[in-house]
């Protein structure tokens, strides 16, 4: 049985269906879809190029749109609904989350959107107008609205009672929320106390209190940081006047999670975090070209520099075939640095209070490893172009550059921070932009009073 | 109420403690360590410069050591055991749950794991022991032991009784697990579930069936990939013969997540995931050192292209100046590849079925922007130097790089993967090397030509 096979069976039915899909295979592919679940039908959707994608689309029993939607990455979500027809979709959000269904709304034109609205029941109209009203990265955009809540002045037997009568619970339900007459939030009772408290006991007498509630409008990802540092699998969420508005459950913040984590690998190469693999080409072109101009101008800077130093490079070719070896150690070493910067800032792991302490450690092993450094590549210049000088000057320029990359590396994404720019989108970039031109600038300059 | 504010004053704490600390105010900072949170001990321990937290460790109650070492990432954690005595270990062991405290033993020396674990009681010796006996990322390295079980033949309301009379469920329980007399697991009975059903109804006939199962030897990826897709909080684990061994939990996962997530981003920087934000400075110089002299080899590489054509760059010097864009553009662009191949293989979007099309786009979106930058940095070049055929050699540079970097940016990481090497690893200075390589090249090739 164990999930070790069913996972091998992921990949392997990626591969038959799309040689099915090639084939025009089409009642086969059907039948297969129909087998599996929602969740691993949206993995499938994902790892499809485009053109697949719609045609599975296609045959995907429109009854599963909603959960499949549910599971989808907002661009690749974003394309299929852009080519869904309102009552479809209409029909497909009532297997949705309220916050999916918000999500969804949003990403469509206003009139579309009303439409969609307007062929809702009303109490699930009002549950989606609710979560429309709050911005999308906040609380308020993550939480669902399908709370339980209960009396506190009641005793357990009677919430067991009523739990029964309602015969079925909202999914990753683990905690009921204890409410008062004017429908503040009091507390909430996990299922594990309710479980185990004797059956007269009132509920006040064995809830937690309301501490935990998260406040509507708490950025998503300081939600993420208070689920994962305090282990929840769900949370209250209160609005101003601390009324019980809804809750947040881990599988929402999971996503945040992966989200907030990947941001800055995805950053740190000019990407939006939820680029799709299979993005139109057009549209990539476009978005991925804007990174490449920033580039342009850090590398006509470098280029700027060598220029000022055009006698130099012509009394002696060898200092050119040197030249970028300095700038190249001090971009991957700042770039070290940069990475642990980033995400020590992510974590809330670097703050005033120590970012001190952190430089003089950066600078410690920039010095470090600039003395390593430097000894080896003067040696193997000295060896391979038979010059001392040359050796000395680039040992001198590799140390500096070392040294230099380590302290930008911390201060350039702690700046970048401070001036509400995002590190992991502009440190990699910045740190290069520096450690080329005091490299360049060094190594050059060193060169043209010696030499 | 709002957690917004609680987590403000998070920082504030921070910068409240380290202050008491330098002015060796040491009975105020253990006052405050006592109304915090074990799990906000341990972040303001992971924000700690390393003298200060051995401070801290030391004012820390021993008695929040467990919860506090549940909580910490591995490099701090290691850190910090290494010090304390195996009496206070076995102490502090017993707050723990039993995967960490297995994760704990793994790192001490043998005699001192044996020392801690004669001292424990037998019950959770052979709980200890049978997680010691899993490797450390797969799920039997991440279960717990903790659960509860019964027996499919009974009904809702002997269970009911049966959790009243245990007075207290594990952390984030959310399922009963069902097995037979043989101890097979036969399926299990979620708190939800349990809740809403008749109290005379049989478990068998409200329980899901057994085939959520997680095998033990699921490797820790898989296993969270497992969670992500199907919204789960816990999940079993099974042995060979499909006895339930343990379980795995929501808040292990979230750990796994985040390191998958990071470990992307880390090593592309050439950095271990788990490397501390304030490692001592020695060994996290040594461990970056490893990185410089493999960039050592890249760029070496790149400068005996250049010393292939000294004879062109002692003829113009303006050669040298411009022969560094584009490499640089390359590097750019294919590492925007790279990042965008290294996340769909970790996420399973890209496999045998797909690879073509993948490498299709990508070539296309390198030619459009080629295109694009050949035509304005040749516009550049012209204006600048004044030379129209240094303008044409540039631009077609450019092109025939930022096309290689967009086929090497798909094929390289996934032949790394093939040949299992880790491409977050390598593929990013694989690729600066193939760029920078082939950008050189063409540029000084075609200026040897043509000049």
């Amino acid at each position: 049985m164990g999930e070790q096979i069913e996972f091998d069976q992921a990949h392997q039915t990626l591969q038959e269906i799309s040689e099915a899909l090639e084939n025009g295979r089409f009642v086969h592919v059907r039948r297969q879809l129909q087998d599996m679940e929602p969740e691993d039908i949206a993995h499938l959707l994902e790892a499809s190029p485009r053109k697949s994608r719609d045609v599975l689309w296609q045959l995907t029993d429109p009854e599963d749109y909603g959960e499949i939607l549910d599971e989808l990455s907002e661009d690749v979500k974003d394309a299929l609904v852009s080519k869904m027809a309102p009552e479809t979709l209409a029909e497909a959000t009532e297997g949705m989350d309220t916050d999916d269904v918000a999500y969804v709304l949003r990403s469509l034109p206003d009139d579309v959107s009303r439409e969609v609205l307007d062929q809702m029941d009303t109490a699930e109209r009002l549950r989606v107008e609710t979560a429309l009203s709050y911005p999308e990265d906040t609380a308020g955009g993550l939480m669902n609205t399908d709370v339980i809540t209960i009396r506190g002045d009641v005793v357990v037997d009677v919430v067991l009672r009523y739990l029964r009568m309602k015969g079925e619970l909202p999914e990753a339900t683990d905690a009921l929320y204890v409410i008062d007459e004017e429908s503040l939030l009091i507390g909430h009772l996990p299922l594990t106390s309710l479980l185990t408290a004797q059956p007269d006991t009132p509920v006040t007498e064995v809830m937690d209190d309301a501490d935990e509630a998260i406040s509507v409008i708490t950025s998503a990802s300081d939600v993420a940081s208070l689920f994962e540092r305090r282990n929840w699998v769900s949370a209250p969420v209160i609005d101003e006047n601390l009324h019980l508005v809804g809750r947040i459950t881990i599988d929402d913040v999971v996503d945040v999670i992966r989200e907030d984590a990947e941001h800055s690998m995805m950053s740190m190469a000019g990407l939006d975090d939820d680029e799709d693999t299979f993005a139109p080409v057009v549209k990539s072109a476009r978005k991925r070209s804007v990174w490449l101009g920033v580039n342009v101008l850090a590398a006509l800077a470098a280029a700027s520099v060598s220029n000022m130093f055009e006698a130099t490079l012509e009394q002696m070719a060898a200092i050119a075939v040197l030249m970028t070896i300095v700038p190249s150690m001090g971009g991957v070493a700042g770039n070290q640095t940069v990475a642990l910067v980033i995400r020590g800032l992510a974590l809330g792991h670097i703050g005033d209070a120590n970012k001190r302490e952190l430089l003089m450690k950066e600078a410690a092993i920039g010095l470090l490893n600039g003395i390593l450094w430097a000894l080896i590549i003067g040696a193997i210049v000295i060896v391979w172009k038979g010059e001392w000088m040359l050796g000395g000057i680039i040992a001198a320029a590799m140390l500096t550059n070392l040294l230099v990359a380590g302290v930008a590396g911390v201060t350039i994404p702690i700046l970048l921070k401070k001036m509400n720019i995002d590190p992991a989108l502009a440190g990699g970039m910045a740190l290069t932009t520096c450690t080329d031109v005091i490299g360049l600038s060094v190594f050059l300059g060193l060169a043209t009073l010696f030499i």
